[in-house]
């Protein structure tokens, strides 16, 4: 894994295990904690319009939370030993085949619909 | 940001332009995306029980949506300009002021009942 | 509770007995489960526009979504044993103390702005 | 539909034009707004197992956000003009079709399974 990521990884297991948390931590329980999270991030946009701007005074909650996601990402995919970097760049392969950019451009259906 | 993760955004920036994409990526399409990203990550914990170990057939697909979940994280982060790594860093530090080790050893209770 | 929804209900519980599913409808499985049906109805809106109308073929997908988070809904309050209609009626109270009509009128932030 | 849910939901849309929130409540907000509901309801089992019994002192809240699933899900279904208790009616049928007792007892695998 990337120096960075392994890093920050590297301090995310030793803020668990400072807190005795790994107890918390089952597959299942990161796998909400993810969709909570990512559901806070999304609130930020309830009542909001399309077009609409993002309020300056949001930015850094949106920051927070675009954080947590990825803590409890980089987490879960420590439990299952993989490399999130390199899964996003296996997935972009597979999606060039389910999208083929010439059938799909302009248009947002699902690769179902091919 | 981080060398592949910036990499890695380049591609999905190529990817997405090449498609024609950039008018369905909205602030609020993407944050829609990652939450739902996170709820198909959910779903293969549906009936499971908590102490289950994953069965490895489910790895790939758990790993393809890590990655998407990634994806869109990256394409949102992009937008307003945050390196997550960094948010992720700083957010470690809030963390740490909100739970000190010393009072939330072995408790899962949230930060405002401290 | 309603008949109909006594009913509907009673339905539901002898669905689930007479497949055995009883084991897995645990509090945190239901409220998972809410939530990943909440997440299905959503996607038919990932890509959409705010004021594109709903494909007509869309329909039936919707209801049955509706459905399902209903079913889910109801099985977790008969667990707690809950009057979801009642509840929904006692919250409106709470709601219209929290908003006040002639404060709120026309906007749409949190009431922990006022 | 059902007399106390059609009481239910004139009441909402009285509540929600007192207030002059239409304008807010699109499809896709109303369809964000069960998502961000069941999130609600689902974090208070994130760090639960899955024996645990129910704090007595979470039952309120519990009851506040299934009454907050129901209202965003009454509003909608009135937009499309469905009957919720109808919906869930047909639904169990198809269900019965899709899960045959004999076949799937005391198993929780998904339909595409059998």
């Amino acid at each position: 894994m990337n120096k960075d990521l392994q890093d920050l990884l590297n301090k995310l297991i030793r803020f668990r295990d400072e807190r005795d948390w790994a107890q918390f931590h089952t597959d299942k329980n990161l796998a909400i904690s993810i969709s909570l999270e990512a559901a806070e991030f999304l609130e930020h946009f309830q009542w909001t319009f399309e077009d609409e701007d993002i309020a300056s005074e949001k930015l850094e909650f949106l920051s927070d939370e675009i954080a947590d996601i990825l803590i409890y990402l980089l987490l879960f995919a420590h439990r299952i030993d993989i490399d999130p970097v390199q899964a996003a760049q296996d997935k972009i392969e597979k999606n060039a085949q389910k999208y083929p950019a010439d059938l799909v451009r302009g248009k947002s259906d699902k690769y179902t619909k091919y």
